[in-house]
């Protein structure tokens, strides 16, 4: 299975307790692409750069088999930027800048050959350009979107909007409540599910996710981490794990979507071990599929 | 098996954002009490109580062939009392009044008949009441200690001291924190462990518990409740739960250890439904077994 990625490419400046790192490469859909690509060989991303993207870059992620053909690179452009500082526990950052560059203009093309995506996962950007994206995709057979709590106070309508077309919905549990109005999350989580998306998964960060379906719901725990270095992109590497191991299943039910969750979890433990992409750009299929079975052993109550 | 428990009767007065109870039947004891006593007949109970400690509280205790007859009622005493408020969000309390009455000169004897007892559960009181009981049970086969920050902060030495004879040591996520003085609530076990309890059950409320053994770390969900009516006695009933699946077990091991927090997580999810002890002291054990299906089935990942 295909899947397609729209989100952001960028230049990180991040600051942890543990040390700094500048100039990192990040972005969400960044994120997302590598984590995917361990478990199929068609990611396929849309997004934009600046003339400071390099070819290494390009080379990473070509490395990794992900077609950037999607990607363009605007001349004398810069490329999106974060900075952010991490508190002591951290739970908490800092956005200490943001550049949109290049992304202040970006509208979404998606080249022809990647119209018949079998699966359209919209990073974390504005709900009007994720629904830019979906108009020019040709039948998805699965949609998931990831939003933050920037676009839920800025465009709630156009969000709302976005979701009725959604299969599966990634937000954290902050978002959910903001999102729904309901400090609990089982019921914010019926509110959400009635937007459209039938699927939803509720991040908890250190305390693992809940996936909500037809079928009931999954709790996912978090791997238990003596040190945590650097969380950003970990909800993008979530997502990359969870559709990338549907995208190789045959069918797609309640359990593998559990699985899902775990392959998730597993990529996210990965990324908050080491600055930036350092660690998910360098795995291999061995220590994802180790990590994997660890989370199954947290859970296991039988022989 | 049999389960000695030591820890307060009291009465409370609770207040919650969906309404308040006063003179109601609470205290650490009570709750482990009524929780394990679905699990195995032979619970004992080592406590004081004033005059206003009706034969009506006896008989329910009774009702649930719990033995009473190291519970020291003190004519003309009054019985320990509790008054609390709890926030909207249901996760933080304020304590408006406690009295300890006849606590505070509580000297816990231990009957000569419960001297063999092969649990000893220890509920939140003073540690140096603590290992006074201890100290008169000859050879338990297991000892399992519930403490709080009250007792970390003003104790603590007594408290080490108590803890070289634990183990099962039960607390929650900010205790564990204050107690290691680390924020990373695995180094935080691993310390811990090391002051004496081999294992340790570390509680997160609304996001499960976290079990460490010298075999590993089991990973416990929380019930996706819809309403939270009254956190009271929630952790006391866990324990109660935990004990109570143990005491019925052929053998302990890590399996079981891990069933019994998943009877303890079920126990603790009836009890936050209603008011008190209003909802442990009226279960059927079909429904505690249906309940700790649901439990299993959250964390399902096999067909």
């Amino acid at each position: 299975m295909s899947i397609l990625i729209v989100g952001s490419l960028a230049f990180d400046d991040i600051e942890t307790p543990f040390g700094r790192s500048d100039n990192t490469l990040g972005g969400s859909s960044t994120y997302i692409a590598l984590s995917a690509s361990y478990f199929t060989d068609k990611v396929e991303m849309v997004g934009v750069v600046g003339s400071d993207f390099e070819q290494k870059h390009f080379d990473l992620l070509h490395s990794k088999n992900i077609d950037t053909k999607g990607v363009q690179k605007v001349d004398n452009g810069k490329t999106f930027r974060w900075a952010g500082r991490y508190h002591y526990d951290m739970n908490t950052r800092d956005t200490l800048d943001t550049q949109l560059n290049v992304f202040a203009d970006f509208d979404p093309v998606v080249p022809l050959q990647y119209q018949n995506a079998d699966f359209v996962c919209l990073g974390n950007i504005d709900p009007e350009l994720q629904l830019k994206v979906l108009d020019q995709i040709s039948k998805p057979k699965l949609v998931i979107l990831d939003t933050m709590n920037f676009w839920i106070e800025g465009k709630p309508e156009e969000l709302k909007k976005t979701l009725e077309r959604v299969d599966i919905f990634i937000l954290n549990d902050s978002e959910a409540r903001l999102l729904s109005g309901d400090p609990n999350l089982v019921r914010s989580a019926r509110i959400i599910r009635n937007m459209g998306p039938k699927t939803l998964i509720i991040k908890k960060g250190e305390h693992g996710a809940l996936l909500f379906t037809d079928s009931g719901i999954f709790a996912a725990p978090a791997f238990p981490l003596e040190s945590i270095f650097d969380p950003t992109g970990a909800g993008d590497t979530f997502a990359g794990g969870f559709i990338g191991h549907l995208a190789r299943c045959e069918t797609i039910n309640d359990l593998e979507m559990r699985k899902a969750v775990l392959y998730g979890s597993s990529m996210a433990s990965f990324c908050v071990e080491k600055f930036g992409t350092e660690k998910i750009a360098a795995l291999d299929l061995l220590e994802i599929e180790d990590r994997y079975q660890s989370f199954l052993e947290l859970s296991r109550t039988d022989n």
